[in-house]
């Protein structure tokens, strides 16, 4: 294998463990926060790392579209274009091609699209997402995929799903192998167990440095997703490292955790706190409710993050109030704070065996009387 | 007097020295970042001190109208509330009401106006605007005057300006004195020498702690404004600061640091750094233009902040033109270094009494063949 992946405690069917790339260690479980355009919004990366993040991710449909891959290629690849030092995953481009390209055109040799910038014509194949995400310099790439709709037929979600499976062994083809830097493949299937088994068993037979669940995250709600892990996650090597594409919500990440995912990326935090929204112990609160305006008291008092240790709710209110750009960049930093502190939280939960406990602890309180529901 | 301000060199009209204030000294020359509602935009304050800044500016109406100084006053004042811990200037508020408000209608009392937010109508009195900036706990508090427009004739600039005397003594009168909370009086009187020579000596009759030149920088272009400081500077005193309001460019400011103004505040280099305006040694460059797409050098090869640091030209171009949050943070970044490293600059070289040759040699570069005039 090209990355080194370690598991250094089990809980349940949960792993701690690292993953080692060219740029670095990666702590798992792991929250890869989004930084779409070669940026996380509002963060520099030197705050993105103090959050506790060890990997981000990139997208690969935007930067290809804007700057391009051969561009930031030229101007000496992505961690030095954004000056980011640790480890990348870039996602295939799949996904937003799907969901925000216009006119698509699908043929077993590529993804045909218009971009949503200026309307001009791109092809995206399994070869080209190789090649782009080898410019980019991504220590994780991921295969292209069909990400498949939801909802689908158990027809439709076998020819996608069977589509993704032979663009999965063409990505394997054509993705140049190095140390540190790895391929992903990306499990497909809907939420059909049989489908779900067959398309593991054909990727573990081509043989990934990591495997990813796809698909989700796109509507079907909690108990289902959490339902498709459970038949799914059984047919993956326990040796390499599952990344749930996408998600999500702190109890979607605990209940995946708990499940057996080690990697999960979500623009939830970022998103979130551009729109005033912030992610406590104590649940979700929308810091621009009157009931903010006067209130002297830190966002969470035990938080390390600056939004938390040097404001008040009241001045966070006020920023966004006045629309200020200061409220999105220190909300931002603040739920990636949370996320992260999430994430380590979990990594000592399982590495000290009492797992269920912290999650129940941990949700008793987020889900408790004082959760805005803003 | 209630603060010290200790002149330890001179290099002909100019001077450089230390303001000493309650909440720590100013180096001056000085420039102060404008923090309008709280906040710098798109900065930190930890990053505004980074950039050298000693003290920042906050403005009255704005604070008034939203969150209110009352609030602001119940949250423990505005340094605490907006976690910056340096010495603060507000201004009196008056300058905003005749920009921004409406329906405004001015009396011997006071200047009623209604809001640029909601229509809610308010009063602004100098006793009013005194109980504002000492809510606030502003460090430099400033008298209210009427901005004089211009063009204004001889004689409605007298009528205006003796307006404003009378309510300097009014200031005066209702200001709190504390050791190290400073209260400035502002000249008026127009373009015309015997109305300015007239304000001045009204003032310093009364007597504050530093004298601001007020009514310049709305449009009277730069030759007229250096000779209104030419002729107006020789009537104040000598050891006591000067603060020429709302000014300026780069070239502005060494013209009037030679003239013997002590102080500046301007929204250039925040405004110019959200709209990818960058100000550098060899002259304003426009980020997004096309010739920065692929270049690879940093926006000034020996500034010390990140923007300089860290990134490339083509990526704040690609920043930009991807309508990134960090853009304009990284731009406002860079744009408030190079005003604190020419402040610097200048205070270097009235100490070692060369300033004409560091003006020359500054308006030389700045002024070159490279300047973007974009």
């Amino acid at each position: 294998m090209t990355v080194a992946f370690s598991v250094s405690a089990r809980d349940g069917n949960a792993r701690t463990g690292e993953l080692h790339t060219a740029h670095g260690t990666i702590r798992t479980p792991a929250f890869m926060p989004v930084g779409t355009s070669a940026t996380v919004k509002a963060m520099t990366p030197e705050a993105v790392r103090q959050t506790g993040a060890d990997i981000i991710l990139g997208n690969t449909y935007h930067l290809m579209l804007r700057p391009s891959a051969e561009r930031i290629a030229r101007l000496g690849g992505l961690h030095k274009f954004m000056h980011w030092d640790g480890p990348i995953l870039t996602d295939s481009g799949g996904f937003q091609v799907m969901s925000l390209s216009k006119l698509r055109k699908l043929s077993e040799q590529c993804v045909t699209f218009q971009s949503h910038l200026d309307g001009a014509t791109y092809e995206l194949s399994p070869e080209r997402a190789m090649e782009i995400q080898h410019l980019l310099g991504s220590d994780i790439t991921m295969a292209l995929d069909e990400c498949t709709p939801f909802p689908a037929s158990e027809a439709d979600a076998e020819t996608s799903m069977q589509l993704s499976m032979r663009w999965a062994q063409r990505s394997k083809d054509a993705f140049v192998k190095r140390d540190g830097y790895a391929l992903f493949g990306i499990v497909q299937g809907g939420i059909y167990p049989k489908l779900r088994e067959q398309s593991a068993h054909a990727l573990t037979s081509i043989g990934f440095d990591g495997y990813a669940v796809g698909g989700l995250a796109v509507g079907e709600g909690q108990e289902l997703m959490f339902r498709v892990l459970d038949f799914t996650l059984p047919h993956l090597p326990q040796e390499r490292p599952r990344y749930l594409m996408g998600v999500g919500k702190p109890d979607d990440i605990i209940g995946a955790v708990m499940r057996g995912i080690d990697m999960f990326d979500c623009v939830i935090p970022t998103r979130s706190g551009r729109f005033a929204r912030a992610y406590t112990g104590e649940g979700e609160r929308n810091i621009q409710n009157a009931r903010y305006a006067e209130d002297a008291r830190p966002l969470e008092a035990d938080c390390p993050c600056p939004a938390c240790r040097h404001y008040s709710r009241a001045y966070l209110h006020h920023l966004f109030k006045a629309d200020e750009m200061l409220g999105p960049m220190l909300l931002t930093w603040h739920n990636l704070t949370f996320y992260q502190r999430l994430m380590q939280g979990l990594r000592d939960a399982i590495a000290g065996n009492r797992l269920d406990d912290f999650a129940q602890a941990f949700l008793r309180r987020y889900r408790g009387k004082d959760n805005d529901k803003a």
